[in-house]
């Protein structure tokens, strides 16, 4: 198998672009990761995209060629990925693997979503497209609904407390509170969270990510080029699964067997254990899920995991820092551009370029990126050394 | 590069499928592909789905999961390709670079789209989604429109006749009429389709390709496991390309550039030249794509399409036989499974089992898969020996 590292990063800031199309963000991004690697649109001989409902939101499919004719970067290969929340580690696998295949040494993977031009309404149905049509969405279950469902479940079987699903977007926030390109960085407290606006029992609006414009774009390339480059950051281990789409087909709502497979060929692949991973970017869609990546991913027991994030181990100076930028609930959650930003946020830990955010001496980085209510699952591990 | 070839295929009927979903057509399709691989659903280590707009047509993302859930695949991993109605080789091509990397051995790729469920209108509206939505789409330029500019720039340029576009479908449907997979399985004439109506001039209903439900599937092996079967078909060369998004931005409409790089690639891949191609699969969405497609991927001269097929030199028992089993406008288009569909016909041919619509010692055979008005174009040639 042919190595490959990232030798690029780049991000627009999240929020509201009510000035700014989809393809304007997407080309911004990959502009921002062609000037961070030193290199030109000419060096690159593909692009992949990571998008989940443009068609819905914007009235736009073919992503994939918008993106490439935007950016100017006709005739290359252009594909769109879509793996609902999940499209764009999914993306990035792809590009990988053709770039493991011998057919490009050097790949432009972006992850775009502009989720704020139809109705807060209407952008809520779209998100439901990630559940199951027939038997879940048709019938009016939102996203917050399921999890909602999920987040009782995990409380009564292993007695996690409101109070620690409120402390993952309290402790996301404080993060996210010095990052420039969050859609809201400040902090929040445990008494914010518990008086925020109920959306679906437990869960308030503050334990929810948010609608988010916003793009993201790394550019991907095969060990020989990727030598050549100053501070490549090498993909260890990828693993990707998948499960029921509705949580009614589940054998059990507390855990996703989508995450434990996926996050078991990633450790097998890189040779590593959780122990070694050193911080990780996790889906917080909504708080819950912070929670139960943590326990999924073994870094501590089943059903400890709130506990793990009451007793701030995974704070940056933490035993195991967890969404050291902020997460999806202080950066945003621009569904298809995620998937991109969490790894342009762990190449940039590993690089040493986090600023203020720095975690340090991170060797060893995680991102796991989830579609939907868990029906996909992706986990990549990186480090900077190849193996 | 690891050689890969197909080992298993499989079709619903194309029509209109009442009584059938989405997630059961892809199920009916891979069912078939296994059975005709000889191979269980345990053998499939992971899946790819060719889909251009379940999110408009049915309200449903996520297909990568939604299409493995329904056939009991899971947790392999399960990947939605779009590339509007190229998402077929699309996905096929990202499965054989998967295989490739080495990270998988046998891989099932569908394609699938379930078209009428909802208006006619809102099919068209959708659709439209495949051109680029801020300059085309908004302004109300539907596919017919884009391509009846095409049409009209093409007859003015070469002289290309109306008889000629019509002689297209009329070809098409000879073929189709024996296909018993096929929408619409007759035969019909050059009056036919210059007195059907007229949607935008000069393309008439019978130059359009239709509306349908339906899904085909393929199994893609490596080297290894495909030399265990008994009639592998051989991925020869591949190429894909990009091209400006909105037909303005051409700098000629009448050839599609993308079709050429990608054409290019995949000829120069598999050490071949058109002369060289028994038979072909092309995307005749619209007469005059057909008889762009065959100038083109250099079947004839430049402008000399229309009388290439006016000869009746792409009948089945000519010169080069084109779209022998009834193309997209006998056979039918839905959309993300078109690509595919191609494909299991190639197969279908090289492997001798076409039946009535059996080309004599065919060899080597190219699918052209296109998306909108030509932003996307993949090119697949096959044999039945590897190289």
């Amino acid at each position: 198998m042919r190595r490959v590292a990232i030798i690029g990063i780049g991000q627009t800031k999240f929020g509201e672009h009510w000035e700014k199309s989809l393809r304007q963000l997407s080309t911004e991004a990959g502009a921002k990761a062609l000037e961070d690697a030193g290199l030109s649109g000419r060096d690159i001989q593909a692009l992949y995209i990571g998008n989940m409902s443009a068609g819905m939101f914007i009235g736009q499919e073919h992503l994939g060629a918008l993106a490439a004719d935007q950016a100017g970067l006709n005739p290359i290969p252009a594909t769109r990925i879509e793996a609902a929340c999940a499209s764009g580690a999914v993306a990035f696998r792809n590009a990988c693997f053709a770039i493991m295949s011998g057919q490009y040494d050097i790949v432009m993977v972006a992850g775009a979503e502009k989720m704020t031009d139809i109705k807060g309404t209407d952008a809520i149905a779209t998100l439901a497209g990630a559940g199951d049509q027939e038997w879940e969405s048709s019938i009016g279950l939102t996203f917050t609904g399921l999890y909602a469902l999920i987040a009782r479940a995990h409380m009564e079987r292993y007695g996690t407390t409101r109070e620690q699903l409120a402390m993952v977007s309290v402790t996301n926030h404080k993060n996210g509170a010095l990052n420039p390109l969050a859609q809201f960085p400040y902090e929040i407290s445990v008494e914010d969270v518990l008086n925020s606006p109920m959306i679906a029992d437990p869960l308030t609006l503050l334990d929810c990510s948010p609608i988010t414009d916003g793009a993201a774009a790394i550019i991907v390339a095969s060990e020989d080029v990727a030598k050549k480059f100053e501070n490549p950051v090498w993909l260890l281990g990828t693993g990707q699964a998948s499960d029921a789409l509705a949580l009614h087909d589940r054998r059990d709502i507390t855990e996703m067997f989508a995450t434990k497979a996926a996050a078991k060929q990633a450790y097998e692949q890189a040779g590593l254990k959780p122990e070694d991973i050193d911080l990780a970017e996790v889906h917080d869609c909504f708080s819950i899920n912070e929670i139960i990546a943590i326990e999924d991913l073994g870094f501590c027991k089943k059903g400890e995991g709130g506990k793990f994030v009451e007793d701030g181990k995974i704070a940056r100076d933490g035993e195991k820092p967890i969404n050291t930028t902020g997460g999806l609930k202080s950066i945003g959650h621009p569904v298809g551009a995620t998937g991109i930003r969490q790894i342009v946020d762990i190449v940039r830990q590993l690089r040493g370029e986090a600023g203020p955010l720095q975690v340090n001496g991170a060797k060893i980085g995680l991102a796991l990126n989830i579609g939907g209510s868990g029906a996909t699952a992706i986990v990549n591990i990186f480090g900077i050394e190849p193996r």
